[in-house]
C-alpha cells in the first residue's frame, strides 16, 4: 500500500538545532543508499501500521489487520491515552523537542554577558515573525524587568522655545492615546559585521541573527511632540535616552518623526514588549539601526542639532580606508540571506529542496529577490510571500533541485528605491573591511558533496 | 518645569489583568478628583526627578538639582546597576508584572480539564498577532507532546481510484517540500456560545475569547495530492484525521483544497506549532471553524463523499427553532469586538480613549467597520490597521471622548463579500437561541458612569 514515489529521505531543514540531531542523521547518511532507503522504510512501515489501525479505529471501520505483525497493535500512548490538560496556571512553551532552537551568544565576542548580544536562531525560523522568546538581544549594560507603573516617560525641549509644555507620562496614560499597530525588522548596525574581516563564522544565526521582525504597538512620537508644542521646524532633531545604566542616548532626525513613522511602542507581538526588548516602553525607530530603538525609553528631547552621544561618536561609527569615520549611518541598507539550506544544515540527498531565505530594506519595501546556487554567475527570481510590507522583513522562496555536486548558494535583494544589495568586492571597494557596521554583502553558502553547508566568502 | 496639560490619570486598559490591579486602581478612583491629581502628581514628581537626575547624568551636563529635594538622588537601581545578562539559557518569557495576562478556562464549562477550552486574554492584546503562548486551546481529550521524529502524515483513497500512490511523509520530508506563510485567524466555532443565552459573560476574554491569529507555514495540501494523484473530479472531499485520543476527523470540501488556501502546516509565528496547538502537524482552513484544523494531523484521506463522522453529527450542529440541525455549517461569517474598552475594564476619567477592536471574516477580508456608541442609533466609521489580509484577523480603533454618561459601545463589521454582523434580534429570528455555534451578533458593552465596563445585550 505505502508508496514512496521516489522521495529521498529529507535533508535535517533545522540542524544542528531541531529535533533530528545531526548525530542520528549523520548515521543514517553514512549508510549506503539502499540500506539508508531500508532504514526509513522500516520507520515508515512501523509508523504506518499504527496510523492504518488507529485509522480504522477512529473511523470505526476496521481495516485488514496486515497479517498478524504484533506491531499493527502498537499504537503510540497519545492515540489511546487522556492527555494534558489546557493551560492555564502558565504561559505557553514551545515542544521539549526544540530546546536547542535559541538564542546564543557567540563565545569571546564580548567580555560580559550583559554588555553581549544573543543572535536569533534565523536558519529555524519561518515566516516573518520572530517569537519574542527568540528575538536577539544586544545589550550595553544588562537588562532590566522595570515596574511600569513606576516607568515614566518625560518629553522636554533642549531650550523651553523648542517644547511649549514639557510633560510626563505614565505608560497607563500612553497606553490610552491614539496607536498604530505595525510590522518592522529590527537589525542591529553591526550584524554580520564579523564577516568584514571573512571570519565566516559557521551559521546564519551567527553571521545574521540579530535581526528580528514584529508586530509593534505605540503611539506615534508625532502625537506626543504635538500636544507637548514642540517647534519641528527649528527642532530638527530628537534625542531618545534609555533608563538602564547604559545611559543610551540618540539623535533621531526630525524628518522620520514628521513621517508619522516612528513611535513609542508597548506592544510586541501582541502582547506587552519583552523586559530584554524594553519593557514597558521603547522606540519604534523603522528603517534605522537597532541601537537607535532605545530600550527602557524615558525621556524625548527636542533639539536644534545632532548630540552626538558617547554612542554617535565612539560607537556605532564606520571606520573607512581613509581612516575617518562615517556618523549617522543609521539606516539599514537593502540585505537578504538565504536561511536554508545554510551553514551548519545537513542536504541528506540530492533532489528537490526549496530554498527559502529573508530580505528587507530600511528605505522601504523590497522589491525583489535573485537567488544563484553557482555563486552568481547566474539568477533566478525567488517568489516572495505576501504580505510585502514597509521596512518589514520580506520571506523569499525558490524551488531547486540538487544534483549533489558543490553549489555556491546566494541571493541578492533589491529595494524600492532602487538600491541593491552588494558583493564584498564591491563593498570592501568603497569602505574596506574595518566597518564593523552596516555589512549588507551577498552572504554565500557552500553546500559541499557530502551535502554539509558552509560559510564561504567570495569577493 | 512640569505641566501636565490637563492630562487625566490614564483609565487601566487592561484590568483585571496587565501591571495595575483593580484593587490600586479602585482606591485612586475612590478618592475625590482634587486628591486624585495630587496622588498621581506627587508619583510623578517622584519620577521625574530621578528621570532628570539620570538624564543630566547621562549627557555628563548636570542639571539643577531642584531645590535640595532628597528624591532628586533616589536613582532607579536599573539605571546605576548592572543589569541582566543576554538570555541564551533559555526561552525569552514576558515580564513578571504580566503574569496575569493568561489563557483562562471558565469555570464549570466543561467536566474535565482534558475536554476543555482554555480563552485568550484578548482585553490585553494588541495589533493581530496572537503570542503562541497566549492562544486559545480547545482539547477533547486532553493535549500531547508528540515526538516528531516518530510522527507521519498518511495520504490514502477512500478507494484505489481516488488517490494512485497512497504516500507517507516524514515531518522532515514534508519541511522540506514548496511551503507558504500566510497570516490567518482560527475561531472556534463554539465561540460566543455562552452569549446565546444571553449568559452574558463579563469579560471578552470569554465572551470572544476563542479566536487566535497567527503566521502560519506550511505545504498546501494540494501540492501533497498531486504528488499523490489523487483524483479531485470524483474525490470531491477530504478526510482529515489527528493523532491524539479524540479520534477527531472532518470533512473538508476539495473545493479549499484546490484554491490552494488548505495547507498542512508545522509552523506558528515563525517557529514550531505549540504542543497544545497541534505539534507537529496541523491543517489550517482558512475561514472555516477550528475544529476542521485537526492538530497531530496523521492522515488525509480523498473521498466521493462527506463523511458524517462523530464531530460533524453529534457535535458542531447548529440547533434549529425547528428542531431540526444545521449541518457542515463551517465557515466562521463576518464578526467583529471592541477589546478595549471592554467589559471587567474601569475608565478612571472621562476625556479622550481610543477604542480598538478586531474584526475578521472566513469569507475573505475586512471592509469596513462601524462602530456605535449609543447603542447602534449612531455609526461612525472605525479605522482599519494595515494590512487588511484575506481570513484573518483585523485590527480597528476609533477616537472617542467619554462625557462621563453611560455609553454602549457596539462593533459592526462587513466583508469584502458584502456580508454584514447581524444584531441579536436578527440572528435569533433566524436562529432562535440554541444553536450554540456560529453566534456572529453585534457584541455591546455598557461604561457605567462610575467608568466600569460590563457585558450587556440588546436586542
Amino acid at each position: 500500500m505505502v508508496d514512496f514515489n521516489g522521495q529521498a529521505p529529507g535533508r535535517v531543514r533545522k540542524a544542528p538545532e531541531g529535533f533530528l540531531g545531526p548525530d542520528s542523521l549523520r548515521r543514517v547518511s553514512s549508510l549506503p543508499r539502499d540500506e539508508r532507503r531500508g532504514f526509513i522504510r522500516a520507520a515508515f512501515a512501523a509508523a504506518l501500521a499504527g496510523t492504518a489501525a488507529a485509522g480504522a479505529r477512529a473511523q470505526d471501520n476496521p481495516l485488514p489487520a496486515g497479517g498478524g505483525d504484533p506491531r499493527i497493535l502498537e499504537l503510540p500512548p497519545h492515540s489511546t491515552g487522556l492527555g494534558q490538560p489546557v493551560v492555564t496556571d502558565g504561559y505557553g512553551k514551545p515542544s521539549r523537542y526544540e530546546t536547542n532552537v535559541q538564542r546564543r551568544q557567540s563565545p569571546g565576542l564580548t567580555q560580559t554577558t550583559q554588555a553581549s548580544v544573543s543572535f536569533a536562531p534565523l536558519q529555524s525560523l519561518f515566516g516573518i515573525v520572530t517569537p519574542s522568546g527568540l528575538h536577539f538581544e544586544r545589550h550595553h549594560q544588562g537588562w532590566w524587568d522595570i515596574d511600569p507603573s513606576q516607568h515614566r516617560l518625560m518629553l522636554n525641549g533642549s531650550d523651553e522655545k523648542l517644547l511649549k509644555r514639557p510633560m510626563v507620562f505614565t505608560v497607563d496614560e500612553l497606553m490610552r492615546l491614539p496607536s498604530v499597530s505595525r510590522f518592522h525588522f529590527i537589525e542591529c548596525g553591526a550584524n554580520t559585521g564579523m564577516e568584514w574581516g571573512n571570519v565566516a563564522v559557521p551559521t546564519c544565526q551567527y553571521t545574521h541573527g540579530m535581526i528580528s521582525c514584529s508586530e509593534f504597538t505605540g503611539v506615534p512620537l508625532k502625537i506626543l511632540l504635538d500636544m507637548a508644542g514642540a517647534d519641528v521646524r527649528r527642532g530638527r532633531y530628537v534625542l531618545a535616552e534609555g533608563a538602564d545604566g547604559s545611559s543610551m542616548t540618540r539623535t533621531i532626525p526630525m524628518e522620520l518623526v514628521e513621517r508619522g513613522e516612528v513611535f513609542v511602542a508597548y506592544g510586541q507581538n501582541g502582547e506587552m514588549l519583552r523586559p530584554e526588548n524594553g519593557y514597558p516602553l521603547r522606540l519604534v525607530v523603522p528603517g534605522v539601526q537597532g541601537v537607535s530603538w532605545v530600550k527602557y525609553l524615558r525621556r524625548i528631547e527636542v533639539g536644534d542639532q545632532p548630540y552626538g552621544s558617547k554612542d554617535e561618536v565612539l560607537h556605532y561609527v564606520d571606520l573607512m580606508p581613509s581612516g575617518l569615520h562615517r556618523q549617522y549611518t543609521s539606516i539599514q541598507e537593502v540585505k537578504s540571506v538565504v536561511t536554508t539550506p545554510s551553514g551548519g544544515q545537513l542536504l541528506l540527498d540530492k533532489g528537490y529542496h526549496q530554498i527559502s531565505g529573508l530580505a528587507w530594506s530600511g528605505r522601504g519595501k523590497v522589491a525583489g529577490v535573485d537567488v544563484s546556487v553557482d555563486g552568481g554567475r547566474n539568477w533566478r527570481a525567488a517568489r516572495l510571500q505576501a504580505p510585502v510590507m514597509h521596512k518589514c522583513l520580506t520571506r523569499f522562496t525558490l524551488d531547486w533541485a540538487w544534483d549533489g555536486k558543490p553549489a555556491l548558494i546566494q541571493s541578492r535583494a533589491r529595494d524600492e528605491t532602487g538600491h541593491v544589495q552588494p558583493s564584498y568586492r564591491q563593498l570592501r571597494a568603497v569602505r574596506g573591511s574595518r566597518s564593523i557596521y552596516h555589512n549588507n554583502a551577498i552572504q554565500t553558502w557552500l553546500v559541499q558533496e557530502d551535502g554539509e553547508v558552509r560559510n564561504v566568502q567570495l569577493s
